[in-house]
């Protein structure tokens, strides 16, 4: 029920997902509303399957809504159906902190974990993307939140991404170790002295470059930078239109080099790649865009299904528990020493 | 002697300045080497002087440089120059931190100002620049500075950009007044006590959207987002070169639309604004982009010219004495209540 286009674009991109798949999709939400859309088409569909309620947490409502008043609103009761194990993941283009709220709480977090963590994937010139974490799941992070976020990028990037042995950034301003935030000199200290494949400080510049194939920052920084590089793609595509359609000549280009523009925008348009992902939690969660349409919505829901079959975050908790025998025996050494 | 197409791009960009205005350069660095790109046109051209120097701070080294080794390098006569009266303002295409250092650290700060802010004008969809600081100068910002930073901000685009009334975005993620960091919690709530134009938090999505005149944030995250949109507008650029290439008909119609993306090139390209300027300092200090060419730096100085003539930093230390007198007089009354 969430997102500007539901349930409409929510239920059709549900439905191409599994009219292209073999995925198994249960819409929780106003079953009229969700029948409504689904018209004659879900008498052909088996693998669809309507959960009601009548509850739902708006755009504007606190994070903490599905867990303190709206206890059978749709977001939490996806929760509640992947904590029971009758679904591997949820998806959502609604709100956002009352979706990580829901997963946090009624999932539950990988044993290990401090915080979850959002992460998104962006286009890079090499084709190879970059994951970067967090985007908005946490502020004022601590230094061990951040080396465990790199633990999970890791897992993400190898697993689900391919990419073998990825290597971790850490988003700073310059790219001494000595440069950067209170946060970042921290992190960088523990980072170097971890297992994990460090290269160091990047800087945003690095972010669309693919420097590097995992980016780790605290959450307030990852988010005000992936909103304003939407905010500046939107721009740019509106004085695009602006200037083309001053004169005739320029529309007929635009026109005929038309394709070209489609696959640019494809490539650039990481909403293509079914938005962010909550690490962290005890099972899939999935945030779309609000404005997700039912093209969208279909990719969140075919990366979802991709994402719960690696048994990603049984791999993550492995890796966690690893992290943290390392440390204590760090630690302990240090005693000893 | 600074930036990838020096002495070249500065010595160019200077003189075409000098051409197409009334203001008089000092060009700071190897004679010799400034001679030789000036050729012939020197003699036309009166109002262009040469200070020569052998020392140069290179991009890669440190920022305190120009103070302790290198007293002699061109980035610290600059700073002199202005410092001592004979000129108003320096610009430079080079080492930013080093930039900021001697600027700081030879001519000092403005009376009541803790920390100089680097500010960078941003373009809207509304035709009104946004003005962006700190985007670099300061990492782990107190409350005060960014007060400050709001200030100066309000100083310049009054001054400088000619918007009455500006309004002030605190960024940060999440509209209300309780979201966000630690940090831009405490700036809300001192703010909001404040006489400026406060509008408020404002999110990422907002930096290119027009939504306010004025954005403060600490330098960490405005450095990040404005050099990640920058990669991002490189990777849109690199990614639309291979579409279009790939058909002969796209490629037409690119050409039949370039004079629309040409104008688009120079709408988006806030190199085009001339680069950053550091305020709180006593005296103009610009920087440009480290890959400025002539054009840029000729719109750079153009840029330090308007700005030095508004006597900005005059206007700016009384609105920073105002400001202390204010908080002085709410201690005293809440004292006295």
């Amino acid at each position: 029920m969430g997102g500007d286009n539901a349930p409409r674009a929510v239920v059709e991109g549900a439905c191409e997902a599994v009219r292209e798949s073999d995925v198994s999709v249960m819409l929780v939400g106003d079953e009229d509303a969700i029948k409504d859309v689904l018209g004659n088409a879900r008498s052909a569909i088996d693998r669809l399957e309507i959960v009601h309620t009548d509850q739902f947490v708006g755009m504007d409502e606190p994070a903490i809504t599905p867990i303190r008043k709206k206890r059978r609103s749709s977001v939490r009761l996806c929760a509640d159906l992947v904590h029971k194990g009758q679904a591997h993941g949820m998806v959502t283009a609604g709100n956002t902190g009352a979706a990580m709220v829901a997963a946090k709480m009624v999932m539950g977090m990988i044993e290990g974990v401090d915080r979850p963590a959002l992460s998104m994937v962006v286009p890079s010139p090499k084709g190879r993307p970059t994951l970067v974490l967090d985007v908005g799941a946490n502020v004022d992070s601590k230094p061990r939140y951040l080396r465990q976020f790199a633990v999970m990028g890791h897992s993400y990037a190898e697993q689900i991404l391919g990419t073998k042995n990825p290597s971790i950034g850490l988003l700073s301003i310059g790219e001494e170790a000595s440069k950067g935030s209170d946060l970042t000199r921290e992190v960088f200290k523990i980072m170097e002295s971890g297992s994990l494949n460090f290269a160091g400080n990047v800087e945003g510049g690095d972010v669309f470059a693919g420097t590097v194939d995992v980016i780790i920052c605290d959450g307030f920084v990852g988010n005000v930078m992936l909103k304003a590089c939407e905010s500046l793609a939107e721009l740019t595509i509106h004085h695009m239109r602006e200037e083309i359609s001053k004169s005739w000549l320029s529309k007929a280009g635009y026109l005929l080099a038309r394709p070209a523009f489609e696959r640019l925008r494809l490539r650039m348009d990481y909403s293509e790649h079914g938005g962010a992902t909550l690490l962290g939690v005890n099972g899939g969660c999935f945030i779309g865009h609000g404005r997700s349409n039912a093209h969208a919505v279909k990719n969140a829901v075919l990366e979802a299904a991709a994402f719960c079959r690696t048994g990603l975050h049984q791999k993550m908790r492995e890796r966690i528990a690893e992290l943290h025998r390392f440390e204590e025996a760090l630690v302990q050494s240090e005693e000893v020493g």
